[in-house]
């Protein structure tokens, strides 16, 4: 599914054979539009463009954990990107003029494959453990192992700054 | 470490006791002043109150994958709050007026207790693994499962809203 490019480097041990250091649990699952990687947007600006709303279902147990959600517009979504290799440190995304190190990039090839992704809220149904969102750049099926509420006050950097030479 | 408080709700089953569905490992650990779980921030707005530096460290496989990360002022941090309880699905914070789900809140007692820090980078030192940061709200010790460059195109959200009662 992912080959390695030029000027690209592995890890000598791949963290997805190694002894684990903690285990995560799948507590729900994103229903998306997207069920090829060739056609999966690459990220959050990407989906919105596409003009195809998304939807978190979340397993029975999880669903009182919603509760209070009400009134927050946006959350964080936690997944697993459990189709990406896990031994890419340095990558060359395909378009790209230069390989960079993982933690430079968002790619879902990542020593732990652990998406992040901020999306806007629909609609919330706790009965039925599912949030309606405007957007998602995962895969249908994609786990999801957290939800967290966006607080501006702490997210939100307009200002943060971006090398001049990143387009996003 | 954790009392369980009036209104609160438990999972049936806890997730430190589950199967794995996967597996993550520590790639570094953060460095912080605080060694005592009363005195840590709860939040990044309370740990820049604090006016106090912090540092990630890298183990060194994965120091490479720090190439790239010069020019961006601010990460994104996934850490592993091993500390935590798994279980409680509904939550009364200490100070709070009423229980809510724990997708309502930033509580590091989740079903995954993965922890989502957004900092501002002072120093990067890819020789040594290192980042100084301007602050953090983890104790000492604090496994790091990631690190993700922000981007304000799809990080930065300024016109979210939150209830009207929260404050942050």
């Amino acid at each position: 599914m992912f080959e390695q490019r030029h000027d690209e480097l592995k890890l000598t041990e791949d963290p997805a054979g190694m002894d684990p250091d903690g285990h995560v649990v799948f507590i729900g699952r994103m229903s998306s539009p997207w069920t090829l990687r060739e056609e999966c947007p690459k990220n959050m600006r990407q989906a919105r463009e596409r003009n195809a709303p998304a939807r978190l279902v979340l397993e029975p147990a999880y669903r009182e954990g919603l509760s209070g959600l009400e009134g927050y517009s946006h959350i964080h979504i936690l997944t697993w990107l459990h189709h990406s290799p896990r031994n890419l440190i340095v990558q060359k995304p395909r378009h790209a003029t230069e390989a960079k190190g993982v933690f430079a990039i968002r790619s879902p090839a990542r020593p732990n494959p652990i998406g992040l992704h901020t999306a806007t809220i629909l609609d919330i149904d706790r009965s039925t453990g599912t949030i309606d969102l405007d957007a998602i750049d995962v895969l249908d099926g994609t786990p999801v192992l957290d939800i967290k509420p966006y607080f501006p006050s702490v997210d939100a950097i307009a200002d943060a700054k971006i090398p001049n030479k990143e387009r996003t």
